[in-house]
């Protein structure tokens, strides 16, 4: 029928995992855009790099994205829109650039680090 | 000198993904290991997996361990040393087993997307 229900341990692991990759997705897109972005579109960038369009939804990105921008690696503006309610507009700051190459560095690393261990340990 | 310290968002960045990695590792030793092991043979197979040996500090393992058995995914009982202090051993359970192989999928699964995301994201 449908997959069994994850148990607590796995959605606290997905939680873990989910934590630190949607500050790192969000200031890397974030990072390579050529203009200000609003939440919609910040969540179309990562509809269209996954299949997966469930993985990450809006609403979740507004609260890391505020703790983005209070820890100064964001900066916003609010803009009407005629189409409704104002926008809000994130843009990097260079504190954040400079967060972005560290987190990409620490990222890396942390992939390698689990492929060596897990590749290891077959080994044991 | 010496490298800047990181900030604060960095240090919550590294803290963050540890959380889920240190789990997915550990899990991923024991369920390739071929008998039980104790504290400083788990830290071994971690530093053989890496060069970077302080990655993943020795006391660091226990509260992970500990969890992960309250949760039913490792067994553990304490054997006598001849050397020192008794020591407890982990095995690895069936649903941990279970747990190991859901958590590769995910942590494949997020790797993939934030790899997609970064590399989309250049077309911004």
């Amino acid at each position: 029928m449908t997959h069994p229900e994850p148990s607590p341990a796995t959605r606290k692991f997905q939680k873990e995992l989910n934590a630190g990759t949607v500050s790192f997705v969000l200031l890397g897109v974030l990072s390579h855009a050529t203009e200000p972005l609003y939440g919609y579109q910040i969540a179309k960038q990562l509809e269209t790099g996954s299949e997966d369009v469930t993985m990450m939804k809006q609403g979740a990105l507004y609260p890391v994205l505020r703790s983005l921008e209070k820890n100064g690696l964001l900066a916003s503006r609010v803009e009407p829109s005629l189409s409704g309610p104002p926008r809000r507009y994130y843009e990097i700051t260079e504190t954040g650039r400079e967060a972005f190459a560290q987190w990409t560095t620490i990222w890396h690393h942390n992939t390698r680090f689990v492929d060596a261990v897990l590749k290891g340990s077959y080994h044991v």
